[in-house]
């Protein structure tokens, strides 16, 4: 990596330009913002022509930005996952192979999870004991400070995996959320030692055994009142209880905008009805991250995002690059799966 | 049963008198209250003292209402499913009983929930087909034509679970909200066939194959609009998704007080705070209900039953009686299982 050579080149993030809702216009501009901010070096990966075009319109004097044509999209309508495979010209697959072979330190994309998921398993692989990239984060704003994962990358676990989401976890409220000594609940159904399913209870013992801040059970209200720093789940559970919440974030704005409109001004009613959404839409805390469990910085955007979220989520591959997320999170799994066979 | 032999007998129903936080008084309250109004005859089981103290107090005159003594209490820091047994005459136990041997047509409980469940299956059995009761009801006030379940009793399901689940939400969704053909989504990580994990794959082909009204996967978001009537998971999960909307209804009557305390008079702040937490608290709208998948009808009551929640619960187990909904649930379950077995 560039900083490890003491010249202090900037960190090099590739960006898949062609990604995104609002692509390629949002991305370039946020690409751009961010070099200035952030002082990194831009690589736009896609269409040189509409990135040009796109270049021509913001101030990009003194900044580092290069381009790296990729022209074959991924089409509408086209399974995300295949395609990458079948096309390596794609941007999303060229940005992958420019962190692969040093081009770039980063990549960063707010096209297709899924694309950018298999970009990243074919060119990057993954972490040791880690058999496809976990989804996770502090989804709720209730509890800023709780992480929760798997988020529905992982469906059917085993108590292995539970203990992986356990270390990755941690390593995550370390660098992003500056906690220290994370605490870690397993989601089940009751407080207890010895609930849940036959998977729960085996990852209950795995947790108690490993080296982490286990705290034990924690339950679906937990999760509100962010009683664990880390709680992990399969993400069967956790992607139909983000859904939820997501859910019943939209539903309670307009309900609340019809109980309140005789009451509250519209000023006033936006205010609150859009803070509440805020609280409860796994989006915004969420926002863009590094997906955990590839080797190397693979960071996704959502794919509304516009240029500020551009800029949030290459700042988070920036913290990624600078505080050695990946070093670290290796260092933990591998801790995790000894602790795991020594004590068989 | 009573109804069935002409001579219009009321409907005889158990009450354990001693069960649930404001024990006797407000269950004895409430149990004069449903024999006033709703014309049924009330046998109150626990000890005899106590009741009759309780009944000196209301009005009770012209009502027909029976006392059943059973005086060996459960008590605090007992195992509640493990006493049950042991103590055949302990009043949830003898309520059981009465139905048992034709004393009384239903039991009605605000005890501790796994008490009644394990007094029903110890002296009432369950339906064909049926490993233990299930728990379940329209648990969103946003959504209140959506019955989910399980909601934790049954943890660790077999697809075949799943179909159960099925079949008894028809039931219920056809008798206590009165949609003529419910339909029923299966809860999952997305939409499409084929996704989720190894259960709920297979659940979804037992669905598609049954008589039911399967209208495919729904997902977290889709509890909140009420995609369908009836919606199925694992007791796991929906145990999982139950206590964090609960959470969530705690945790943001809190916030828009605060958030609106300076907007809102307190009289108008108290009103959509209020509003909103029952909006998203399950207990509301589940209130008490029968437990389903049981040989007879117990109707539990949450335990923080006052009178009037004690009249919601008996006039439940009425309907259930009028409407033969164990009957119903017996056919669906049989229908949904021979079409397994057929299938195969």
């Amino acid at each position: 990596m560039s900083e490890s050579d003491g010249t202090k080149q900037p960190m090099r993030i590739a960006i898949d330009a062609m990604g995104g809702d609002y692509a390629p216009g949002e991305i370039v501009k946020g690409a751009v913002e961010a070099a200035r901010k952030l002082g990194v070096e831009i690589v736009l990966v896609g269409i040189k022509p509409d990135i040009e075009k796109e270049l021509s319109g913001v101030n990009a004097t003194g900044l580092q930005i290069r381009i790296v044509e990729a022209n074959d999209l991924i089409r509408d309508g086209e399974e995300p996952a295949f395609a990458v495979l079948r096309k390596p010209n794609s941007p999303v697959a060229m940005a992958a192979r420019l962190v692969k072979e040093g081009e770039a330190d980063a990549m960063v994309s707010a096209g297709s999870t899924g694309a950018a998921m298999v970009a990243a398993l074919q060119y990057l692989g993954t972490l040791p004991g880690i058999d496809r990239p976990m989804a996770g984060g502090p989804f709720l704003g209730l509890a800023p400070e709780t992480v929760v994962l798997d988020l529905g990358a992982n469906v059917g676990c085993q108590p292995y995996h539970l203990l992986n989401f356990a270390a990755a976890g941690t390593v995550y409220a370390r660098i992003f959320l500056g906690i220290d000594e994370p605490t870690v609940g397993l989601l089940n159904v009751g407080a207890e030692e010895g609930k849940g399913n036959d998977v729960a209870k085996e990852a209950y013992s795995l947790l108690k055994k490993s080296d982490l801040n286990f705290i034990g059970n924690v339950e679906g209200m937990d999760i509100v009142v962010g009683k664990a720093n880390v709680i992990v789940c399969d993400g069967f559970v956790g992607n139909i209880v983000v859904k939820f919440c997501e859910g019943l974030g939209r539903a309670i704005g307009p309900w609340m905008a019809e109980e309140l409109k005789d009451t509250l001004s519209p000023e006033e009613l936006d205010k609150v009805t859009g803070k509440l959404v805020r609280l409860m839409s796994p989006g915004t805390v969420l926002g863009g991250g590094p997906l955990w469990g590839v080797n190397g910085v693979v960071a996704v955007a959502h794919g509304s995002s516009q240029a500020p979220q551009i800029v949030g989520t290459i700042e988070q591959a920036k913290i990624a690059l600078e505080t050695d997320f990946v070093g670290k999170l290796r260092v933990e799994l591998e801790k995790a799966q000894a602790g795991m066979s020594s004590s068989e």
